[in-house]
């Protein structure tokens, strides 16, 4: 009965947060694979990219390989500190590995600043380049309210489709 | 390697959240596309609407154009007050114009009222009108935890999906 | 101009929040279709399930066919303490009758505790039984912050995607 001939693509979800460095840590800012000069940054077991593990997180989602704490968790020691451009472009290939095209990633961001947009060419096109496949960033704010609108972390929230490059 | 022969769909995200406006500037409550008679509403640059915001957020994070604060933000003082149909009719077109065919909208609402479920198929069918494409519409509440749960605001996450009309 | 020659396919959203329960009403804790021996519960009017049950969400929200609430409301009491696993599938039966495929759906955890990921493969063979399609679930924290962060409650979000099996 199925009129769809092809594996149909799948899809996956990530969610990620970090909370502010303590301002007796301070920690320089990365976000969306970019450096925030003069921001606040974020703690982290790696750089603390929510933008870049959301992503990360939702091609493992898509695929059903597993999620970030499996594969660049602390008992990963090679990974403390790892980039978000890293942690995302080795998410890419152990979904490709596992027998998966990417089609695209969208993120989304949820805090109160920095104030994305004046970056977010440049961040889609690093995202891009370490996925190897479309990634795509908005960002919004949660209107004052909950732990993004208090000011006490950032939130990303990512989905992403992958399909089978083997034949059904 | 690919077997799929078309370009692939792809999926964004778009999250929403508005607090309720202030008992000294009270608000009608703009919701689903819907006027929601009696209820209290919403604080926000237009009509507040969380849902078409979401539903519009998630298409222009499949195609990758951006976002409601670049199309529509405070900068963009013809959309203050816009209605939240008028914004998702918008995003549709500038989604379309970009070269991508819709596949669907789905949203879903967090909070604790109003009581969405009787009218959900009116809610639907305004904006699926407004999109040119089916959305679809669903509630639940956070189980009184958070600030949707403490009833300070409303929450709405969306996803789509969007194809490119365009051959790979 | 359509270049697509299928009906594209559909995806869906859906979160689920439980509280856990009250201390002088414990629960035992049932989470991505597994019991957790030992942990404190989650409260609901079914099992608590977040994880089955933001799947089951995605599922109708992709297929546009109400949710939750709607299907299996505190008023159909016949649901009532009735098994996430119970629940997804009769979600996936009701998606299927409306003429769907369902491609795959995806499941993020949120939440301090359980350890999620010693059981992984044991949830998501018993949720890919009940679904008829691939289930994959992962797991994260909100790094201390909102009511995840605080232990309050557990959080799941969730994606999927169905196709009509009907030609356009």
């Amino acid at each position: 009965m199925a009129t769809f001939p092809y594996p149909l693509p799948r899809t996956g979800i990530g969610v990620d947060v970090h909370a502010y460095a303590p301002e007796d840590d301070p920690q320089p800012l990365w976000l969306g694979g970019l450096h925030w000069e003069g921001e606040r940054g974020l703690a982290g077991h790696s750089d603390g990219d929510p933008v870049a593990h959301a992503a990360a997180d939702a091609l493992f989602s898509a695929a059903g390989v597993g999620d970030l704490g499996t594969h660049f968790g602390t008992d990963r020691p090679e990974y403390a500190g790892a980039s978000g451009l890293t942690l995302l472009a080795e998410a890419a290939r152990i979904v490709r590995d596992a027998g998966f095209e990417i089609g695209n990633v969208a993120v989304q961001l949820i805090g109160n600043r920095p104030k994305f947009t004046p970056r977010r060419d440049e961040s889609e096109a690093a995202l891009t380049q370490a996925a190897g496949a479309p990634v795509s960033v908005s960002a919004t704010t949660s209107d004052r309210l909950g732990f993004t609108g208090r000011g006490e972390g950032i939130a990303a929230v990512a989905t992403a489709v992958v399909v089978s490059v083997r034949q059904p």
